[in-house]
């Protein structure tokens, strides 16, 4: 195979145990960064909000979790659930299944 | 629900049958543009190929897909399956599976 058309997988190398939520880069450039978080029962940040400069889009590809926003309202995503966090907007992860690996895919922009 | 902090799935609004393959834009800016696509046996472009401005990123999230480049190379695309297709990169979708439905996230950066 071509290196310069080299395939990956979303599901490539989750180990059965991970202490800390596991965030890959998949592709960085001047316009964006795309990665590819895994969670299990973990919840980010570990205190406060996420209060990012960039908007976001996420997509959770496998599992389930719950993002909370700081005017209090809560968004449940489950498999190909996507949502847009705008700039500046204060989340977090309130919750993540601890039953099965749940595989986001994160776009800043 | 907070319209604000609205969740699509990327698995809605796809039809029984469909003739062209369906494109929906998710996500414009300034720095990218995502893109769900829905492929059943469709081929694109319809001649020719593929010579973008832009690099993209894209995913199958589900079905089988096989691009191919101008180069002779093809990659076949499994559930999960992500790759980088730098600008002006010579490509084409040669074959989507025509049983199930292919759903692609494409990223335009």
């Amino acid at each position: 195979m071509d290196l310069n058309h080299s395939v990956g997988n979303i599901f490539d190398s989750i180990p059965d145990a991970f202490e800390n939520e596991i965030v890959d880069c998949l592709v960085q450039s001047k316009q964006l960064k795309i990665e590819r978080i895994v969670s299990k029962g973990h919840t980010s940040p570990a205190s406060g909000w996420y209060n990012q400069q960039l908007d976001e889009w996420v997509i959770v590809i496998q599992g389930e979790a719950v993002i909370a926003f700081d005017n209090g309202s809560e968004v449940m995503l489950k498999a190909g659930d996507h949502l847009s966090i705008p700039a500046f907007t204060k989340h977090r992860v309130k919750w993540t299944d601890p039953m099965q690996d749940t595989v986001w895919i994160a776009v800043h922009h």
